[in-house]
C-alpha cells in the first residue's frame, strides 16, 4: 500500500513558497523585536507536563494538549504556549541576568483543539517580553512593540485597534463597588470573558444567577450592565477616579500618544483567558468587516517566575499567533509579492559544459551570487521554462563560446531584455536587481523566438 | 513544591547567548544553500508513525522514537529524520514540481537514545536535496554545497575530508567478484559499517563466520580484506575498471577537482546506516585529531519518492546536524565572537525623560536603529553596568538638555571614547558600528570616573 502525501491533520506542510511567505512574516517580526533590544531565545517543544499543571488545569492538559509518557515514565508535554517555558528559563537564571530583561521567540506551539478559521493543532506565536521594570512603561513599551510589528507590515492605524483594561481595576469593581464576593467575581469575569459570544439576554440571565437576593434588590445587575457600557476612563464612577490603577492605566495612554499609537481604547470587557495576569492587560481587534476579531494580547504578569522557588520577577508580555497574522494580513491585502532567492537559472549551452563551468561558478558564488545551475542536459527552451516555472527572473547562458570571451549571456525574463557582459557586470547587475524583483511570465512572447536548438 | 528549571533531559535550553551562536551557524546554511538555488521548506515536526514503518524498522520506531496516539487512536512519532517527509512533500506535488527540485530545510528531530557526546535527544538538521537529475551532476554538486558549508565558517580542506563510495560498486564486489549471497552481502555489509569500531580480531572473526567452507578454502576472507586496504580507484580489481559505477565515481572526483574541493578520498569501507541510499554516498570526517570522527554524510536514494504511489524521482542528498557540526567548529576554534544585536543601550538621565524620550527614540527606530531603552529610573552607573553586562557596545545618554539641544551623548563601551553629536550623525556611527563589533568591560577604568550621580 502506497504511503500517505497528505501531513498530519491540523499541521502544515510549508512548501518552498508557504515558507517564503512565513521568513518573510517572521523576518519583520525580528527586526522590529530587535529594534526594541529584544534578545532571540528558544527551548525544547517537549516540556515536562508539570510545567503546565501549575496552573491546576488537569482538564486542559488532558483534553487540549498532546501529553504522553516517554519511556522512562515521565509525562511530557509538547508545548501548548511559551510563558510557562519563559518563567522557568528566567527563574533558571534568576540572580545571573541584567534587567531588564528583553526575550522573543517564535516558537511552533501545539494545541489539540477542534479546527476552525485561524487555529490549527500546530502554529508558531511571536513571543515577546520585558522582565524586570515594575512601571507601566514595560506595558507601554509592549504596546509599543505590538504596534510597531503591525505597522511594519504597512498596517495603518484604522486596520486594527489595540483595547487596554486592569485586572485591578476589575477586581476593585467588582468587589469593592459592586461588593461581590470572590468566587462571584470568578464567575463573572469568566462570563463577561465571552460577552461578545453571546445574546444579551442569555448573558444577562446568567449574570443574575450569580447574584444573591439581597443584591439583586439592590439592582446589582443595572449597576454591572451600566459598568459595561463605559467606553472611557472618565466615565467611570467618581470613587474610583483616583485609585492608582486608573492612573496608571492614564499614564499609559499618555505615553502611548506621546509615541504615536492613536488606537487604543479602553475596554472594561476585556478580561483574557489566562489567570495569570495580575495587572494591565491588552488585546489587539482585526477592525477588517469581515475578519472583525480579538487577534492577539497579553499583560502583566508578575507572578509566573516566583512559582520556580526564587523571588517573583515583575513581567510584561504578549503572543502574537502566526495564522491569525497572517489573516490579518489576508484580509488587509498586505501580503507583497514574494519571489524565490535565486538572483539567476543558469543555462548550460551543450555537452560538457556543467564541468567546464565550474570555475566560473565558483566565482559568482564567491562574490554573493545565489545560482541554480541546470545539470540536466535538456534542450534549452525546457531549461528556459524551468527558470519561469520557479520565478527566477534572470538567466544567465554559459556555452564555450561564452566561457572563451568571458562574456555571457544576461537574460531579463519578465522585461524580455537580454545582452552580454562580463562577470562583474553581472554581478552588478544581479546585485541591483535584487531589490526590484519581477516574477516572470511564460507567455512572454520575448521568450520563445530566441531558441529553437 | 517549586516547578523544576531544567529543560526536559537530552533537549537543550538556548538563552540569548547560545540562539546567538545557533543564528550564525544557520545562517551560514541558509546563506551556502541559497547561493546554490536551494529553497527552504518545511514540514510539521508530527508525522503518522506509518511514515517511518515503510522501511520495516518496527524495532527503532518502538526503541529509539518518540511515538504515542493522538486523541484520535492515530499513531503518531516526532519526526526522528527529514527525508521520509521530504520524500512525502515531493509525491505530493511529483507532476507539479519544475525539476531540478532544489529544497533545503533545518528541521528540529527527536531521537529516542542514551545521550553521549555529540548526540542529543533533540537536535536540528540541515538536509539539502536536489531531485530530478540522474546524472552524477547532482552528486556533485550536493558534495560542493557541503563543502561550502564548512568552508563557510573558515575551515581549511586539511581540516576534515570527504569520503565517497558507491552502493552500486559495493553491490557488485560483494556478489559478481567475490561471490557472495545477497544475505552474506548484507551481513558483511552492516559488519563493515562498524570496522572502525572493532578490533580486527573481532572482525576478522566475524567475517569469516559468515563464509561458507568451500568460500575459506578459496581464500574470500583474504580477498574481502585485500579489498578493504583499497585506497584508490586504480587500486581496484581489473575486472571492474570498466563498470559505469567506476566511471561515474571517476567524474565525480574530476568534476570536484575543477570546483576546487580537493580533500576526497575514495573509502571503499563507507556504508552508511540507511537502507534507502541506492548509488553514490559519502561522509565528510573531522580530521581534528581529538574530534576524529564522521560528522555527516548524504547519498543518492532514488527510491524513497516512488513509495508514495507515484513514480519515483532521481534523489541526491545529506543532512548536518547542529551538534556535531557545533563540535567541528569549536574544536578548530571557527566560532567568532557574537555580540548582541541592539546597536545602543538608552540611559535615561533623570525623571519623566521617559516620556519626553519617546519623539527621538521613534525617530532612530524609523531610522533602523536597534535601541533597548533604560525604563528602571535607576542611578547611571547601574543602568550604565547593566549595558556592559549585556555586552552592548554603546550607550546613548538623554536628559533634558540633550533633548532641547537635540545633541545626544554617545558612549563606546569598549574604547572608552565620548561625545556629542547630532542624530544624523549617531545614526551613522552606530550603523558604521555594526561591523566592528568589541565586547565591552566592566573593568574599563573609563567607565567609572564619569557618573558620580
Amino acid at each position: 500500500m502506497a504511503l500517505q502525501v497528505q501531513p498530519y491533520k491540523g499541521a502544515r506542510d510549508f512548501y518552498p513558497e508557504d515558507k517564503r511567505l512565513q521568513k518573510y512574516i517572521f523576518g519583520k517580526l525580528r527586526e522590529v523585536c530587535e529594534s526594541f533590544g529584544y534578545e532571540e531565545y528558544d527551548a525544547p517543544i517537549l516540556e515536562p507536563t508539570e510545567l503546565y499543571l501549575s496552573k491546576g488545569n488537569q482538564e486542559i492538559i488532558d483534553e487540549q494538549t498532546y501529553t504522553f509518557q516517554d519511556r522512562g515514565g515521565r509525562s511530557v508535554t509538547i508545548r501548548t504556549e511559551m510563558t510557562p517555558t519563559v518563567s522557568r528559563m528566567v527563574a533558571g537564571r534568576r540572580q545571573e541576568l541584567a534587567y531588564p530583561v528583553r526575550w522573543y521567540s517564535i516558537p511552533n506551539l501545539w494545541r489539540y483543539e477542534r479546527m476552525q478559521r485561524g487555529r490549527l493543532r500546530e502554529f508558531w506565536q511571536l513571543n515577546a517580553d520585558i522582565f524586570g521594570v515594575d512601571g507601566v512603561e514595560a506595558d507601554h513599551e509592549i504596546i509599543l512593540l505590538a504596534d510597531r510589528i503591525l505597522r511594519s507590515y504597512g498596517a495603518k492605524p484604522d486596520m486594527y485597534s489595540i483595547h487596554v483594561n486592569s485586572r485591578v481595576l476589575t477586581e476593585h469593581l467588582f468587589r469593592k463597588y459592586l461588593l461581590l464576593s470572590e468566587t462571584q467575581e470568578q464567575t463573572l469575569v469568566r462570563l463577561i470573558d465571552r460577552i461578545h459570544k453571546m445574546e444579551k439576554d442569555s448573558f444577562l440571565a446568567q449574570a443574575d444567577a450569580v447574584l444573591t437576593p439581597t443584591q439583586r434588590e439592590d439592582g446589582t445587575l443595572d449597576k454591572l450592565m451600566e459598568l459595561m457600557q463605559v467606553k472611557r476612563l472618565n466615565d467611570l464612577p467618581e470613587s474610583v477616579m483616583n485609585l492608582p490603577c486608573i492612573l496608571a492605566l492614564k499614564r499609559l495612554d499618555d505615553l502611548l500618544i506621546e509615541s504615536r499609537v492613536t488606537n487604543v481604547k479602553f475596554d472594561i470587557t476585556l478580561m483574557r483567558g489566562f489567570d495569570y495576569y495580575t495587572d494591565i492587560v491588552f488585546e489587539v481587534f482585526d477592525e477588517h468587516p469581515e475578519n472583525n476579531r480579538s487577534m492577539f494580547g497579553g499583560g502583566r504578569y508578575d507572578g509566573l517566575v516566583g512559582m520556580f522557588g526564587v523571588e517573583p520577577v515583575p513581567t510584561v508580555g504578549f503572543g502574537m499567533g502566526d495564522v491569525t497574522l497572517q489573516n490579518f494580513l489576508e484580509a488587509h491585502e498586505l501580503i507583497p509579492r514574494l519571489v524565490p532567492e535565486t538572483d539567476a537559472y543558469v543555462v548550460l549551452l551543450g555537452d560538457n559544459l556543467y564541468e567546464k563551468a565550474q570555475p566560473i561558478l565558483n566565482y559568482f558564488r564567491d562574490e554573493g551570487l545565489r545560482l541554480a545551475v541546470d545539470s540536466t542536459n535538456r534542450k534549452l527552451d525546457k531549461q528556459i521554462k524551468t527558470a519561469v516555472k520557479k520565478g527566477i527572473e534572470h538567466v544567465i547562458f554559459i556555452g564555450d563560446a561564452e566561457l572563451a570571451d568571458e562574456r555571457y549571456k544576461l537574460k531579463n525574463l519578465v522585461s524580455g531584455l537580454e545582452d552580454q557582459h562580463g562577470r562583474e557586470r553581472i554581478i552588478a547587475m544581479l546585485r541591483d536587481s535584487r531589490r526590484t524583483h519581477g516574477v516572470p511570465s511564460v507567455s512572454d512572447p520575448a521568450l520563445d523566438d530566441d531558441f529553437d536548438a
